[in-house]
């Protein structure tokens, strides 16, 4: 399936696109374009102050919906019937699960999942079509809702990111094409440049509501977006993630009675720790649940493909989509009740970790454990696999509820509803975790299982996400206890090594899917025999600085390229086997020739004067320009030309054609380019390098193995 | 004093060296050289393994001493003498801080002071001469206990970050130039570039350590060293601050009996605030707390420049040098003397922070206030500070504390001592902080004042040095509760207003003083009609791609540069007014022409053949290269010839002569870049842009307005 590629002979012909197989992770998608981060520095508002008070929209307390539940529930438990509950249970799981999966299917496909793969896709440069947008935002509030109460495995964190940038970006625009609103101010933000930092802001404002965790919100956000560390963004950030939770929590601290306390306190949503300790000893067992943790979480990945694959192939149309989401949901209820009654797992009352508990097949004065584990919400159970004395739950109930727990967050993920992996995945370790600590109680009873719940937790997570210092740091906030810093390092890194032996984590296996040029940390190593000569696109559709509206309309429709290098012919150098010499003069981008088009700022004495046009001009119309095929023009405009000179970017980025794709590499990833161009030895265009020709080199550690593949060009989009 | 300055009309020679008046800080010191960062990537090895178990060198438990001291102390308060103890104090203190100043002063001036102003510059790609050497490391580590020893207001904390620098720094190299040994292995690493990357976990190593905050070490080696952020390095580092924060413990936890326990606990330097909350109305008051941090923060750093100028003009001898810190010891016995007898505050035997209660002249069963906040470690009285009930001390003794504390730490803070202003600012503000504490206390009895002593803390040291990310983090992991977050992160960025709108940080101020070449964050603003041409710094010395040694050797003892771009004449094109065109082929360094003419790599049948040299053979002699004055070559090998387009570096980073100082600004820093080679229209080497090019436009913000000054350029080296 891979192998290695001989750089000099690979394909350079500029029509690379070709039908990719289903599922195939070597294609890269054309459909995708770069974000426009190039930029001359504008100076950035602080944005914290308009980003109060509006993340925890989420986070409903839907808690009496629940109640009304187990009202009718508790009721009909205690005479033993079975098939009443069950009947209701699945009906009002089905219900919102309906909803929301007819909500993403039908109307917004984008409020799909976690959201996290294509924010990460976002803030790496790329423009990912409808991400950012007010009714992507509203069905992914509406689907989170509606995948808690229809009972589904999937996570709130996921989505309260993807919520958290859309309305800081949404917010950071001030306006709503959705509402064709414009309220006119903060035009000045109207750049992918800035955009970009606003999702980064909302990204980690939305971890630190989820998880109560800012300083983890902060690292995640630089984790998975950043790649220029700016100091005063870092702070912005920081700050923003600061006060999304403490607006939460004054929400929360109103709404139980104490208005105007901020003490942050009890948002720790995993329960604190305070009184674990460890061993030097318990190292070696922490390493191994690390390695568990890459193990599965890496069959998680690889099995995740093949249901890509199969969906793909049969679940292809939109009521299909929405009958498995139905499907997933009835399962669940059904094996939670096959479960809960089959395995008699009775306890005294007391010992249970929810408000209500359930009697469900036990004796007077008991409640039944393992619908204690069913019967909260994922963050509930996470808590009491963590917290709850050893006695609480049965060998068997764990074991049962552990597997369960894995396929399900495998099959959940993926269908068309909003929700994510993190909690289910820190739910199923949790479980295999007590499970290791119930096994060392057992020799040691002095042994405090807890730890081992959290290690499992990480570890399984850390399989899956391979996410390294962000979810250290969100466990310890989370958890309250700086104390299990360095055994969740330990646990996490060997879960990621192991992992990535095996397989890419879960989140780039869905970008790959997608076919989205994501542009890595590093250059593909031992590339620095690649030069730039093979690696640009040539030859260049190029305009001059007087170029004829004709010409920009004709070259416009014709090819879908975003920049364009500007040039000017030199007739002093009119030698040289005759060749007229173009110089290179700057880079102007689609989206400007398109501004300038509309506003006709020609030459010319009865068309626009160029200096009515300004820089609100071009950001009146961000993000959404027209089409060139929409500009209507009349047959003499086309005959005027426009001074090019004056908008484009004067001096782009260039690198000579013996540049290395490492150096390349490294200056577009640093500086976040969409456009490198090329220029030979005596300074002429030769080629220019997109986001797309260096993505295209995939490097692939495979079983050990380092190679080096080449990516397909494929027109589809998932 | 400021002014902008047209940037059109500027000095374009390059003999700049004019004489700088003593303290100014308008000058760049041509002492300075830029580090070589700019290499094509190595593999690096993780060196967390490397650096277990020396940082807690520095942290001697030095208790035992005291006792000492105290016995005989106690003995005397008792007879109400005051003379001895008096005098047996004054000696105990004089005579290590003698021993701590001469070492300074004689042996290794590069080791006074925090430290941390230097390594943020070799963060920043300054060659710090001495900086980073293992003699520094030997008088820096005994010039803190001196310092501790002898009772003077400094912080071991930034020594210990310079510390942990060098020692990652050493250890990563695997040689010592002191002591002429070469291990051999880890040679690798032996480039700027990997060394860079060592400090910067040396320094959150240091951090880690010193506060116990493993987070904030990271954060700190952000804020003030990087610039490209790179996920890989960013969890290196973290994960060498949690194994430097865990050895400490467990080094901790076998000293007091506990051997393996590897649990996080007490290591909370300034005590863990546990119960206390604040309100919506406190807000408020942390604004106006951070507004005084600022103020006072600000008057400080201006009166460092006054001391700074006073000691250039007065204290310009080595034995006067000495004679001052004997001075500041003094002064501070005989003031601590003075307050502790003459401020009767005397209290109940049972509130005494301290092991040992200081009776001094209080009746039985009490003990003097004033000495208990003396006789501790600064850190001890920090805690003292947060901690205390209100009752513990009187108003006026900690106005006589307060004020005298503020004071203290200015004159200290420059003297030659190795210690750092992070604690005795801390110490301050607690006590400033406390006195608004005990204010409200009065109006509001249910206060718990330990708070605003938290935030004072926080506000004043935030005023001096401006730190504001790392500071907040550090903060909450050393009093163990991220309650304090928001209102840390308010206070601090008021301070950070407020002083900025006086004064620079201290640390920039003993930056500038130095003349070292710092670069900003950011490009000096509205500068973007600047451009390379205007920049660069020409004529530039090149090389041919085979150039004669003599002419290299000629070249090299002539000129200082450190980078010459390597040259091909091209004869094809000589026309155009008869000129020969060069074209740029590449980039060499000094120290690799060193080193080349050192192992005699000159084309000829009786010198070395080429493939004899390895990248090996530059390592070597990392990183102190002989001088060109040095190498003694033959008169027949100058007639030979190098073929240096096997060495240099083939492509360079190149800007065109019409980019604009923005963007070469941002690719210099992103990069880490020592050189730009820029080009004219036709691709000649048209000149050079190095650091100092860009360091010489100043921005400052000096009340309210923004202004830009082009520094001087001076030969002097602080």
């Amino acid at each position: 399936m891979y192998q290695s590629i001989d750089f000099k002979g690979y394909d350079l012909s500029n029509e690379r696109e070709e039908i990719v197989p289903i599922g195939s992770l070597n294609h890269l998608s054309t459909k995708y374009e770069s974000l426009d981060y190039e930029v001359i520095e504008n100076e950035l508002y602080r944005k914290e102050e308009q980003k109060k008070g509006y993340r925890y929209v989420v986070q409903k307390d839907f808690s009496r919906w629940m109640t009304f539940f187990w009202i009718d529930f508790d009721d009909c438990t205690e005479n033993d019937c079975m098939v009443k509950p069950y009947l209701v249970a699945l009906v009002l799981n089905l219900i919102p699960s309906l909803i929301g999966s007819c909500l993403i299917v039908y109307v917004e496909p984008m409020a799909k999942g976690s959201g996290i793969p294509a924010v990460k896709c976002f803030l790496n440069g790329i423009k990912v079509p409808r991400l950012i947008r007010l009714k992507t935002l509203a069905v992914k509030v509406i689907g989170v809702i509606t995948v808690a109460l229809g009972g589904l495995w999937g996570g709130k964190e996921g989505p309260m990111i993807h919520a958290g940038s859309i309305v800081a970006a949404g917010i950071s625009q001030g306006k709503s094409t959705t509402f064709n609103k414009d309220l006119g101010a903060l035009n000045f933000f109207r750049e992918d440049h800035e955009k970009r930092d606003f999702v980064s802001g909302g990204t980690a404002a939305g971890i630190a509501a989820a998880f109560g965790a800012p300083v983890g919100g902060l690292l995640f956000s630089l984790e998975e977006g950043a790649s220029f560390w700016n100091q005063a963004l870092t702070w912005r950030i920081f700050f923003g993630s600061m006060i999304s939770m403490f607006t939460l929590h004054s929400v929360l601290s109103a709404y139980h009675g104490h208005p105007g306390d901020l003490t942050y306190k009890g948002l720790l949503n995993f329960g604190k720790f305070d009184d674990l300790s460890y061993h030097i000893l318990d190292i070696p067992i922490f390493v191994l649940m690390g390695i568990i943790g890459g193990l599965t979480g890496a069959l998680f990945c690889h099995l995740n493909i093949q249901l890509f694959k199969f969906r793909k192939r049969y679940i292809n149309k939109n009521w299909k989509k929405v009958l498995e989401v139905l499907i997933v949901c009835s399962t669940t209820v059904t094996i939670s009740f096959v479960l809960i009654l089959f395995n008699t797992d009775c306890k005294k009352l007391g010992l249970d970790p929810t408000d209500h508990p359930i009697q469900f097949g036990c004796n007077d004065g008991e409640f039944n454990a393992m619908a204690a584990l069913w019967f909260q919400l994922l963050e509930g159970t996470v808590r009491s696999l963590f917290h709850d004395t050893p006695d609480v739950f049965n060998t068997t109930t764990i074991i049962y509820f552990g597997i369960f727990a894995y396929f399900i967050t495998l099959w959940t993920y993926g269908v068309h509803f909003s929700g994510g992996v993190l909690i289910p995945g820190l739910c199923t370790g949790a479980a295999w975790g007590r499970l290791v600590g119930r096994t060392i109680f057992h020799f040691f009873p002095n042994t405090n299982i807890g730890i081992y719940s959290l290690i499992g937790a990480a570890s399984q997570l850390g399989g899956i996400t391979r996410m390294t210092i962000s979810l250290t740091i969100i466990l310890v906030e989370a958890t309250g206890s700086i104390t299990f810093g360095l055994p969740l390092m330990i646990c996490l890194m060997t879960a990621k090594w192991v992992g990535d032996f095996f397989s890419e984590s879960i989140y780039d296996t869905q970008i790959e899917l997608s076919g989205m040029p994501l542009l890595a940390w590093d250059p593909p190593p031992l590339s620095s025999n690649i030069y730039a000569d093979n690696l640009m696109t040539h030859p260049v559709i190029t305009f001059k600085t007087k170029e004829s509206v004709g010409n920009i309309v004709k070259t416009l429709k014709k090819y879908s390229h975003n920049g364009f290098p500007v040039i000017e012919y030199i007739q002093n150098y009119e030698l040289d086997e005759g060749k007229t010499k173009c110089y290179l003069r700057g880079l102007i981008l689609r989206s400007q020739l398109i501004v300038l088009l509309e506003n006709k700022v020609f030459d010319g004495p009865l068309t626009n004067y160029w200096d009515s046009i300004t820089m609100e001009t071009f950001r009146e119309d961000y993000p959404r320009y027209s089409s060139i095929e929409d500009i209507e023009l009349l047959q003499n405009d086309l005959k005027l030309t426009i001074d090019l000179s004056r908008f484009m970017n004067p001096s782009p980025y260039i690198v000579q054609h013996t540049m290395s794709l490492p150096r390349i590499f490294k200056l577009f990833r640093a500086m976040g380019l969409r456009h490198i161009v090329v220029v030979n030895d005596s300074n002429e265009v030769a080629g220019i390098v997109t986001r797309k020709d260096l993505a295209r080199y995939k490097v692939i550690r495979h079983m050990g193995k380092i190679s080096v593949t080449e990516l397909k060009f494929s027109s589809k989009m998932e």
